[in-house]
């Protein structure tokens, strides 16, 4: 069951049932790519434009009052995710968006007709372009569309970020007593605590949460107005400047107009940074695996300084083994979203004169990159790093059979003479303390001070009172 | 509706027409990463895989006829993609593939306990890791998987590189004789003809269609047999031997075991080499896709010497606007498929001794580059290249108002006297033949032979016999 | 001529004159790579952290006054340059830049052991480690290095980005009133003014620069008191304090003590940071030198809008050729640092546990990445941006002719009327206001008003009083 | 002391002394970029290409045989690396290489010009155009530098991978005997021997070595006579055979003709693909460092499983420590030729039309990565992998204490029993065979073959006999 509909290039079938329309249906001919729809907060985030703008276009008098509360109407259906299945254009796409737009306008203005009393097709009540997209083009719509998706999925994010630190934080506490052996290239370095290691986690996340936070203040400016390529051709100055505020109204973040709309029109830079952010953290998170890994590693012939919770059998043919998988899928995130940052530069890099046609695979990356966090450090979170335990005993074991420690005594008899009691104790396999006892480099009595593990995890020169005693 | 089932480390309710079982489930709950299933290839695979495992387990008398023959069935099921909607674990994952493993294990063992006349869960009649799994670890069953769903792909993005190919050819002889301003810097530079241009398309293209052809070759040795860590634990050197066979057998690629066996199952350059080709494809399609942009830009005020086909309005807002939208998809294409033989980089490099745990993130990257090249190539060879057209008229006046034809006459005047001609012709904005004759550095006759345009585009010294003269 | 010295692994002979001593030999041996030595930036750096440590110890009195003295004497000759020929360690090399650090501790202490009147290699007078490196590790020092050497780049990139905004603005400013096509996907859009775009490109190199000085904010935390995994072992909380002190004093820049030490020595985001900033400088730059190539391309068969100052012959057998070579170069630069930013990455993300041992090759690329993009910024401004010029007739001609001014009866008579026009005239190679004219869909006073192409480069309906009148 | 040059665009002052000329001055002061000369092997390239042209073109009757024979000398003094010092143009410029091209012109027709007993600079003599690029154009002149200046640099990496898969081998045999732990996901698995990991590396690094020798195949055609835009313009046919030969011939190379001259002239593919190729070892032995410093980590609180030869103190504080730098600067380079590939990458995709103008940092990258990884793996071979020695009891009781030997048993009692006896195992800490017997799972007879080590590294069901017994 089809209806006809007709453009300049021809006339297109479309099933009786869809919101959309002709240049959609054309999209979905040309980019069969992906398969993958758009992402739902990229289509939500229509909604609100297409809302905002005929919101104001209605006030400035250009958009009749009857047709913009349609308009409005049809928009909060979209918002609400109700139209998600005729969102059907691919998520990679040529056409700087124009698809993603089109799809929108015409689901709103077909969905908007029937508010009408009218048959879906019967644009000269709404028109997708005339009245849908008044005083728009793709080349702003989109980019704010963009704008909001992404601020959307980084409050999810970043609250996802704020309870890995949180368990970062508990971690540090709990493990604060537990002195295990620092290592420097995987080697013996000098003793440290397990939780001064969660609470460099801890650190660096917040940095990290810092990160994110800077990077999306620039997406508050929208280039709303910009029209084709920036200078604001079919716009009116009270609509641009409406059209910011009823979409910072209803969508709660303070957008405002950029300075520069053409500069705003084709740059992508603030996209960059956002998905740069990403990358820094997908790096952190990807190191924080890696070091999970290495100290649960064993358990009986690796490090096996820590447990982290069992989440499913490790193997198909290996029986009771059990994997870090929560780590190992934190990896593979870091790597894809390192990955789509590498994408999303060469997008941006493609930009040209007034647009940056690029964009679709840009926000495909970006968008999934930002979902693709948020899920991962949430499970992380809850399945891997809440749960880790601490194999107390052995850490101290570990430490106490180290030969590094010998660094302790470097202020007291000097780096040479160290680094032979330290050559020796390796050679020998046998204690620092003894060969220092042997040797009368110290006293038992320094020596317990000096050689106390503890202590080293501290800034501090142990058994200063010594050397000028 | 649920039954429970249970494993080492608790139980969980599994809806009960669900093929899958208790460690989908888990996996499930794992991660929730991506939202994407598994490549319809790689279930596809799987089924083949395990198909091959139960022949050849049963020839070699550890199999049970009875069972091998309700596993094989299933596992036909699979292959057909019946089965599709139960293969549920996410695109991501942790655990090296253990749960995409585990997935297949499930479905084949549910489906093939109904073929006995049981019900899903009853595992002591068909067990996913005693008898789907047999002789089999996730770490030889997986990667084989792998190999086959990358050559299956491979042999569709072929035909569409060969098709390409076609177009072009097709191009070349078409504008043969349409000659046109070559262009080095962006700046013109002297004649050539465009069908010239096409042919160094097609030439190009040939050579990326070697390239795959090449990478592929090392899939061809599979690892089945190797289980765990490649040493063959649990796997008889019959078995070895004729897994390999039935599964070249049953997908007609020429299948054969690895030599060795620990090597194949912890490295994964193989698939680098794969994914390092079609980066390269990548990255020779987006700079055609950048010349054919350039050559049809304008219309009114670019270059202007080709047309691509209209595919679909290229506006919200510009009436009339047509865009070179299949050009563009190529671009983005290629940006995401370079994006992902980054991050494919990333997860080879990151393999630790046995294993590299990081398969899934890497095979999810490889099969979408794969498919997203093919689906591009596609419908960019026909709704683009097959349809473009030349404005021959125009391109042959930019031929003769340019001034680069001066190159002609450095054989008969040097390179110095040359430059001077160039200089004047592009200062008073004159034709160089003017101005040589003007200053009697070439007689009419000779200028004839020698500014000849469609001579320049190929070798040699045109009027050449002036020189000795 | 040699001297001979020992160390716990054997002997060898070092030139007699070299500052230099075994530690450095061995690393020169061992890492024969890239041939390049260290930047010049990070060895100034070194000579400020070795001064700036000496001093904190004869503060807090475990250095004594006279070996404090003549280090803090030999550092200067370090910060000076004037001992540049004895930093010969490899630019990439393992070991975390304990060969960096050895360097500057043995040349260091050779050259003050000749100011108390020794001869090099009699380190019992000065050591190497107990003296110059006291308190210290190559954990802390080479972090802190970095950190200086990168902020005195920054400082010199951030000024060349100043110049280069200032030439925008004045091209900004000069180009004002010339009128141009806009262009969008490489088609024909709707008009702009080249003054505009130069100011799009001034506004993108502003938010570069906040970006750069953001991003080097938290270089200013600084983990000199370390040691060796950050616990501040062997370093008294005095010294700790006073290092950071002195080093701020005497560079100039706000240094102080990182809230964690165990953090900011197994961390490297801080660089991270530093290269996605520049990363997306190197983005934006290349657009802008890709713009300007294609508005400068021809100049008889290119769109030829600007003109760049003639640098060089731009072709060995064309004669009068000249290319567009200092935006080529930037094209280059950018591709470099987005590479670099890349082997950081990759760099940053192999940290393991306490620390992070791929230093060396993170600061080889990051410390290239802000000169070169200094050096190519001075040179594009110099050379290229502030000898630009514009063609305004042929500008203006391109805009006449163009169909895209069709867009601006938009809100006259809808988007399908105007489509209708624009098709029309693309066909026919007619103007838009003929047909206009001839189909009576407005009239001529209207076309005046709302045709004029200079008013469409501004916000608003152009002939807005029509539609209601 | 200066002479004084002129040109099209001027005239510049250059050192009296100097073989370059205005060209080389201009780019001077045009592009100081990175500081960094051309690569010697790419100057010496050039040198081979001179003296190819100017025999062919002195056969083909073109160029006077007295000029040929000093251009010919002064080029043999380039091959020589005689000249090396008056190549200054910077390894990163605009122009496609015109600045290398005109370098090693000026440079020869000099030195051909004291040949002739003129000044330098007297250019009536011998021109740097009209002679020495006679029949030449940068863009089919400096290609084919690149090509042999590759193949070169390539003879000597494939020399070394040679030498480490020696070394690889060597180890293989070494210790084939060394019962170990394998792991997967850094967990206990199921045993391996030493010697067989070392053989996974010989095997995969024979691969890559293939995979050089593959890549490089294309270079081997040759785009000289394609001139400027691979039309062949001003170049005879007769020479275009001549040349190749020549070239073929004084450098040993099998260097034709390339079947497309404007392809060969416009893509850059292959050396993409010699890159992609570098990559991919780059990857794998960044694998394999990082395996053997997770072997060789500890000593005391590691894996210590192997022992690296000690190269340097691995600490300016810690006394006694040695790390794995050897590994670590392999891990680096890898670092930075997967980096410059990506330049390489982005490059490669920025041709445009007849020409891609971004081979000079294509070359750069390339150039370098080549060196560096010859370099690296000649110190990697020699001072790390043939000195490893194995810890083997070490190993053995790592073997004997582990868990998953428990999967020897899964073809006996299925995987099921398997899994209880496992669970049971690493709860409790005791060993697996103490489990069976205790609860009567097998007998000792037959946990006496079922649980051989030995036996578990190599493909079979150990004790197979008792299943149907």
């Amino acid at each position: 069951m089809y209806r006809t509909e007709r453009d300049l290039l021809g006339k297109r079938n479309i099933p009786k049932d869809a919101y959309y329309g002709i240049q959609t249906m054309r999209a979905r001919e040309n980019f069969p790519i992906t398969g993958y729809p758009p992402h739902p907060e990229l289509i939500r985030a229509f909604g609100y434009v297409k809302k905002a703008a005929a919101m104001a276009n209605r006030e400035v008098g250009v958009l009749q009052a009857d047709i913009a509360a349609v308009i409005i109407e049809a928009a909060e259906e979209v918002i609400a995710g109700k139209l998600n299945n005729h969102f059907i254009v691919d998520a990679i796409q040529g056409g700087a968006g124009t698809s993603f737009n089109m799809n929108a306008n015409e689901v709103i203005a077909n969905r908007a007709i029937e508010f009408l009393g009218g048959q879906k097709g019967e644009y000269m009540r709404v028109s997708p372009n005339t009245h849908v997209n008044m005083a728009q083009s793709t080349n702003d719509a989109f980019p704010t569309a963009i704008h909001l998706s992404v601020l959307r999925l980084s409050d999810g994010l970043t609250k996802q970020i704020e309870e890995l630190i949180d368990a970062m934080g508990e971690k540090e506490k709990e493990f604060d007593d537990v002195l295990k052996m620092g290592r420097t290239h995987l080697q013996d370095a000098v003793p440290v605590r397990l939780g001064q290691e969660f609470g460099a986690y801890r650190r660096v996340l917040l940095r990290d949460l810092s990160r994110v936070q800077r990077s999306i203040c620039h997406l508050y400016e929208i280039n709303m107005g910009a029209t084709a390529v920036g200078t604001g051709l079919n716009a009116k100055p009270e609509y641009i400047e409406k059209v910011a505020a009823y979409l910072a109204d209803i969508t709660g973040y303070p957008f405002k107009t950029a300075k520069d709309l053409i500069d705003a029109t084709q740059n992508t830079d603030v996209y960059t940074e956002v998905s740069s952010a990403l990358k820094i953290i997908a790096i952190n998170l990807s190191k924080i695996a890696n070091d999970l890994r290495l100290m649960s590693s064993g358990p009986r012939t690796g490090i096996n300084e820590i447990n982290l919770p069992s989440r499913q059998p490790g193997s198909s043919i290996m029986p009771g083994k059990v994997n870090p998988v929560m780590c190992e899928v934190i990896n593979q995130i870091s790597f894809q979203v390192i990955g789509n940052d590498h994408t999303i530069s060469l997008a941006s890099e493609a930009g040209q004169l007034e647009l940056n046609v690029m964009e679709p695979v840009l926000v495909f990356n970006l968008l999934q990159s930002l979902s693709i966090l948020e899920n991962g450090i949430r499970v992380f979170t809850e399945y891997a790093v809440r749960g880790i335990t601490a194999n107390i005993d052995h850490c101290r074991e570990m430490v106490e059979k180290s030969v590094g420690i010998v660094t302790a005594i470097n202020p007291h008899v000097g780096y040479e003479v160290a680094s032979r009691v330290a050559k020796e104790a390796i050679q020998t396999n046998r204690p620092v303390r003894e060969i220092c006892l042997e040797r009368g480099i110290l006293t038992e009595a320094e020596l317990n001070e000096v050689l106390d593990p503890k202590e080293m995890t501290n800034p501090g020169i142990a058994g200063a009172r010594f050397i000028n005693g």
